[in-house]
């Protein structure tokens, strides 16, 4: 993971002699330890990957995550209670003048742990740098990804007929966590959203015990986790066949899509991507419904820093993956988002998530 | 909430005029945001709930998830971008001298945002006080817990006849969490652990795909989320008979657990709690392969800040509620955890999980 450790380096604004990224108590776990270290597997509660400039990488690891440590390949500093995990971390910190710290998954308890270890450090917030080494994937991070799109994306398609008038939104989202698993996924990549009929209208609803009724648009959020790696699709559904405002809806966010997909291309900032959805949803009869950023980084985390919003100064490059995911909401009525998750190359931008983005009629 | 606000003030060893419990984005969630404004739905990235010493509590809350912070029934500030959130809080941050901040949950950029808001206040950690009122749940709490330990108990029970020589751990993961969403579970507390033969040694593994045979010992690590709820339990089972070997390891670990569970009352301390497992464990050939803490508080988090364990010198008290979780491992041959999440009463300690703790055969 050398080649990940002089990424973070490269981005730095102001030089420092090590970067440590800390975990806390589950779920103040940071990400970017793993990312570092490239362990896909483990929680690694209280332990630290130490980052030098040469790229070297060092963990300090509890006894209980010893084993899954060593998969590393890296360096270990192995402690089983916390006196001699703070005398590692004392060691690796000796003579150390400007340590790099994460300061966007560091807790603040964590950090002043730190500052006693090292009482003559200076402190340096990097996780600008580390946000932007993990905005571009490796070749074996766009393969999990791939991987856990395409289980996404195939347990979705799996379950279209137990979507029915009868059924409550929880039982889909159970369903579809069910079949994710079964076909490979190491979990859920976050809470599983299911808003069918007015339900559909709440972006940030989860799931609940309202039956599916004929007429509803529903909304389905979902992700699958694989090994760390996420993936983070929405298809909307309509029961029944659709009527002339749900197709319109419909087709109206699916131009929105393809007119940001078109965009996301090398050299293109993050807000001109989510300017062309929002104007051409703005051009229509849903003008100031769209009511969310674009999409988001999707990597060790769902939102893994830095997005395509109205404010985004990121510029794609190669590598970048981000979702695709614009919407309309109509409150009382309902919602309607198509939500793909997108690999930036050199030239056409690569969907991963591969369900169809038809409009499906269920039950 | 009010009770529970005043909770946490009740337990501040200086005084502050203001708390401010905030959320960066997920995973760096702070759950006594959940705590205090008692919403058990929702996310609330960048949101942020004050406190004030007389038990009110106000929430500055993402125009997003508006209708779902409204279910609190406390006052709310509504933001629909960056300025606006940070204006909400400068307003409630204004003449605020000593502001409380929960470190152990804040996350270090979050707090440098405080800093300049708040630019002559002095910031005070208060996160021990938050602990310690987190740790005493209130009815509506242990009721939440509550129901979230019967729904991971009966599933465990309804799935047994699943697990089988064959089945994959995986397999086995994923037919527990189905079982436990349709069972009415929000979602899993956690990553299911289901360790198959010498998998079952690793505390910390998680599922693989391993498959189950005759003669393994299967650990198997679950808990039910409901509402905003955890619960976790733990069983072992034995596929196809119990081998005398197997049967002495688990009848010790249940006879540390009894001993445990007699230590569960008001006034204990948490490490006299872990000794007496650890001592009847230690008394035994298996001495020394208890490699974990004993338990640990359960609630809003499945590790809710606080524990029993050998350094632990929480005394308990009504209304705690803790897993009670023994366990040998022996590498290469297989290991035995039993858990169950313990409401410590005025009297008898009363067990939440009701799964039977008898050894279960399968396959």
């Amino acid at each position: 993971m050398k080649a990940r450790v002089k990424a973070i380096y490269r981005h730095l604004k102001q030089p420092v002699d090590a970067i440590v990224l800390s975990n806390s108590t589950d779920p103040h776990i940071d990400m970017s330890f793993f990312y570092a270290t490239g362990l896909t597997d483990g929680l690694f509660e209280g332990c630290t990957a130490w980052l030098f400039p040469d790229g070297r990488c060092e963990i300090v690891t509890s006894a209980l995550e010893g084993d899954a440590a060593k998969k590393s390949g890296l360096p270990l500093h192995v402690f089983r209670n916390r006196d001699e995990r703070l005398s590692a971390m004392k060691g690796l910190a000796r003579g150390i003048r400007r340590i790099g710290i994460n300061a966007s998954e560091l807790t603040q308890k964590a950090y002043a742990e730190l500052k006693k270890l090292a009482p003559k450090a200076r402190f340096v917030d990097v996780s600008d740098a580390v946000m932007r080494a993990r905005l571009v994937k490796d070749e074996s991070e766009v393969e999990l990804i791939r991987t856990a799109c395409g289980i996404a994306s195939r347990s979705f398609e799996q379950i279209l007929p137990f979507i029915a008038p009868g059924r409550t939104e929880s039982e889909v989202a159970a369903e579809l966590v069910y079949t994710m698993q079964k076909n490979g996924a190491t979990g859920p990549a976050f809470r599983t959203i299911v808003g069918a009929g007015p339900n559909s209208a709440e972006p940030h609803y989860t799931a609940g015990p309202r039956e599916i009724r004929r007429g509803d648009l529903i909304v389905i959020d979902f992700g699958a986790l694989y090994k760390m790696y996420h993936s983070d699709v929405t298809r909307t559904v309509v029961v029944g066949g659709a009527t002339a405002e749900q197709r319109e809806m419909y087709e109206t966010v699916r131009r929105a899509q393809d007119a940001a997909m078109e965009k996301l291309r090398p050299g293109v900032k993050g807000k001109s991507v989510d300017a062309a959805a929002r104007r051409l949803i703005d051009a229509t009869k849903y003008k100031g419904r769209f009511i969310h950023g674009l999409g988001h980084s999707l990597g060790l985390a769902t939102h893994d820093g830095g997005g395509l919003n109205s404010v985004s100064d990121i510029v794609l490059k190669p590598g970048m993956v981000f979702t695709n995911e614009p919407g309309v909401y109509v409150s009382g009525f309902g919602g309607v988002r198509i939500e793909d998750d997108v690999l930036v190359t050199k030239g056409e931008p690569e969907v991963l998530s591969t369900a169809s983005r038809d409009l499906v009629t269920v039950g």
